[in-house]
């Protein structure tokens, strides 16, 4: 059995815990170095965790809260980033210079031209990314970015259908769960007997993630997929998982059984094996009523998208619901998943 | 001071309870008589409501909750209707045969050609439709009809700009209070942590009625308007207070400031001086996370719609989010705007 | 491998789904058949459940509903009753008398002389209750009654301290979840920005229920414990786990370690390997802020009560935070718990 | 018409911003000066505001912020402190020693033994202590103190019945509301679908703030009243309204309807003519599931103790269910009611 070391960068955060915890019993992955906020360095991990390290073995608990920089991680090959992107920006070049493959959660190097913005399912091909970074920045390692949880929900829905039948408009709803905002992000006060119709930052990256994952690898770039994206984006008073109202106009006319043969026989990753990859990323609700968060995030593992509601659009083609676990799909399993795949890959 | 008796039937129910307690101070109309359920007849009124009548005057409190025939509303020039709508559909018409005015918040009979939907600041020209149905139905009395609670909020958001600009399609994506569901609609286990993509009917509702709404007078019938809305309705744990995702497409070309002075100007109602009339049927708000429901659906008393984060749609023109209050403007408050409209239009 | 072929009555509700559900895999008992009310009789029992039987083995899934009669039970040698308290009254008495071992979560017999009320940590010896009951009714099957909910939580909690110091008197205050109210229990508009302090006969059931449990058999039936118990019961909108703070005066003078080390070691079904049964029936936590409803609810598996915030009371002696999950322990795991412990006895 | 001109210390807190609004248009007091932390310093006080000054008239909304020193509020006779602790300890002090009369509702003075802690309707003799004060601390002003919220709330419901029966011992839960945790208090994430049975600090004010404020005064100090309490507090997810099960035990044995005629004919304060007093400070309701935070936390302006299920304890004499707004008359109004009863003895 392989074992890679692995480092989490951002290890006490909301992120970064569930990776922790996700790589508990990973097959091929070991916590080897965690770090943290200037106030836990040198903390017992367990204790600098806001659950008090819940269910995580004995080997981790026991880690010194490290700062994020590349001495206390110098033997784990595999960097899993959970750290606030003000941070990220300047951290996570450090560590690909020195030798080590980055994966991160933050947004800082998401769109830059030549870091690889990857969901598996979606684009593992633009992985070769990873040789123009390489070569441009003169690094030995690499970073690589796991995309803002709401587009991750919605590639999966539409990754196929643009496949197959292509997307010319897309606009998209997003109803997020509080667990999106991390730690001391959402008041009590303002979200009991409410809701929020902003979430800073958030539709910018909706509107534009999903057109580079979507996009082509050619010429040591990515050509960002030609249609256009408006998100709405409310928070909600749900714990865990966000909710997508879509409406997507497609290129070609297609059948609602049509759409959801595409759904079903979605398995892009079926011949890898990767440990957390759902057998289906897309997951259909007959119910008229479903998916709903708390009925429907934990489905396989909340590493699907689990999509039900679809129907004919007045305006555009169909609108549908779609809903992902966003800290396990959309943030932690998310870059796990990734460095699964750069280890099927053999770039790890 | 004038002074109508008005009969109001489904008074125990949450809108029929409401238009009860808005009424307890009118300058023009006074409870007379009032229905609910079976097992309510013969009860004090205010014992048989909910809130035990909480704020509700003496004389009013007192009154026997009647069946719904029009033997106890002999005295009653004006009906409010607040009946479930299995239920209206054979009622209501009986009191219009007899000689009363209705005004109904029930389903049934909102797209009956000659029915007159009335949003009083959007189409009050289209009472004219009393007219026609008096002479087909050969009635002394008449039905008009208030639209959904969530058509309302969009069509005062919508209205003035399809007078100035044209509107070619909307998306909409509601998130509504369980308020509008009435009492026993929504059980709590349902909706803590939760939110529920559908709402039974909804979405056809505000599919239709706007275009209906905004459509024409003419030849003794509305020719509905012209355009495309799609329409996605979500519960969301909120006690009262729709919120409203929009997009549109205009037909003339629009700058964001010009919509802004457009909302602002709009007081179509101004030289009427209608007791529950608001100034504004339409206020913007520029804070970026206005409106939300528990801070704004009470502004000008509940009767407004409370719009805010204008901008640039990336695939229709414009995104903004809507808000207004579904018992009292989506209900109970428009129900009774609407039979002051009708007084102010010499029809009482 | 025993196979007992198992009745479940009520099996449509919240708490006859979750033993449906928690049997699905059990070592021991086996789902034979399942009765409803009468608008499920004939329905195939998945789609008859609220949850359309998420998680049901198809042997179980595809059972038609029956009605709560003898006739469709007649191969189940052991029932277990989740009927309505109003049903089991009538119901329950006839399987006992056609020879079959009823474990009833009903209120209805629970303190009836010749009926055991049993958690099986707390007071296995009475089930010599049923020899009595047999003889006195000329049964050739039995009744045994599980407790209420909240009475479960407490006992675990208490029943080792009222052993090893004696109890004098016990004041104690529950936050009880929604689901202790079953489908359609509490509406939402109840339960949001709010909590109600009265739920029917609760308080009567905790104030009496544990003396049973606590009594002494003797002489063919039980001396109830003789101490006081004032309960005050609110609900909170938590879904499931109910909290209790307790004060209670102890007979004889304990530390608080004593208390702590009395809880640890209590573990009185360890001989007996019953499928079911937490390794430790109370848990104490020692973070100042738990035990928490929604942390703390599935410890050991919603079988156990956990327990924090030991400290002094300046009008008894200690209070205390304990929780358990109401339908769980509370309910479902308890009536299947006392079912193994029949097994254990030979009395199945 | 007097006009006494009033500084308010930390007004951009929730309890600042709602003393500030309540004197808005009150009848005797102007606010005339605002402090708030060092981020606010120099800024506008409506934008410094989270609410951003709804509600408050233009004169306030233009005041400028300033530090909390006593140059700045050299022209206000009178001084309300919401401050936070650690800042009021040294802050208060010194206004008080520069001539000012300071409110406090701030913790760090409530048990100094020569500083009155008060409740207007309880015990207005107390205020002879400031003489003491001043003499002791050669201060030509003074400090009063507003107590703790959850103790306002049970000193009202008590303190009628401590001097019609006495009072032997007193046990109390309380579920308290968000808001007295102030913005940023709780997060979102801890509090839905979950209760949390830890306050930092609060089950000691509980029980001692009651006794000093049921305490004689003779000697120049205040003997505590001789009774214990015992308190539980639990944070639940309400926005404004602290519930308080209590159960205690009498003196003097008292009928149900003795104690509640004790509590209807309370109104010590009625000569006074306080602008801000309630006409009956205890509200006793009759229905079974009353007091709930969300229907009766406004009742007399959020100025009363609504109590209800008044019904024997097993274990002391009595059990009830008190409420108030944790927000009104647990801390701003409280302040004001203080103040203006400095002025109706002349104080002021």
């Amino acid at each position: 059995m392989v074992s890679i070391k692995v480092g989490v960068l951002g290890a006490t955060g909301l992120v970064g815990s569930r990776i922790v915890s996700l790589l508990a019993h990973h097959p091929w992955f070991r916590v080897a170095a965690v770090s943290g906020g200037q106030r836990n360095h040198g903390r017992r991990y367990a204790e600098a965790r806001h659950d008090g390290g819940a269910g995580v073995p004995d080997y981790i608990a026991d880690l010194k809260v490290a700062a994020s920089d590349a001495t206390a991680f110098a033997d784990c090959q595999l960097i899993l980033s959970a750290l606030p992107a003000e941070v990220a920006s300047d951290v996570e070049p450090v560590f690909a210079a020195a030798g080590h493959a980055v994966v991160s959660n933050a947004k800082s190097y998401r769109l830059a031209p030549d870091v690889p913005l990857i969901v598996p399912e979606v684009n593992a091909d633009h992985l070769a990314l990873i040789d123009v970074q390489q070569r441009r920045r003169n690094w030995s390692g690499y970073i690589v970015t796991n995309p803002n949880c709401s587009t991750i929900v919605l590639s999966l829905a539409i990754a196929p259908l643009y496949a197959a039948f292509g997307i010319r408009q897309l606009q998209v709803t997003t109803l997020q769960a509080i667990s999106g905002a991390g730690y001391g992000g959402v008041d009590a006060l303002s979200l009991i007997d409410n809701v929020i119709p902003f979430i800073a930052g958030e539709e910018d990256k909706i509107e534009s993630e999903p057109r580079k994952l979507l996009g082509a690898f050619s010429n040591d770039g990515i050509a960002f997929a030609d249609f256009a994206i408006s998100a709405t984006c409310i928070r909600v008073p749900v714990l865990d998982g966000h909710l997508e109202a879509l409406s997507l106009q497609l290129d070609r006319p297609a059948q609602a059984d049509e759409i959801l043969t595409t759904w079903r026989d979605w398995q892009p990753l079926k011949q890898r094996n990767l440990p957390s990859a759902p057998a289906h990323p897309v997951i259909y609700l007959d119910a008229p009523d479903r998916p709903q968060p708390r009925l429907d995030r934990d489905a396989a593992g909340g590493m699907a998208t689990v999509i039900g509601c679809l129907r004919r659009c007045p305006v555009l083609d169909y609108k549908l619901i779609a809903l992902g676990h966003n800290l396990v799909r959309g943030a932690a399993g998310g870059v796990i998943l990734i460095a699964e795949l750069l280890k099927s890959e053999g770039r790890l």
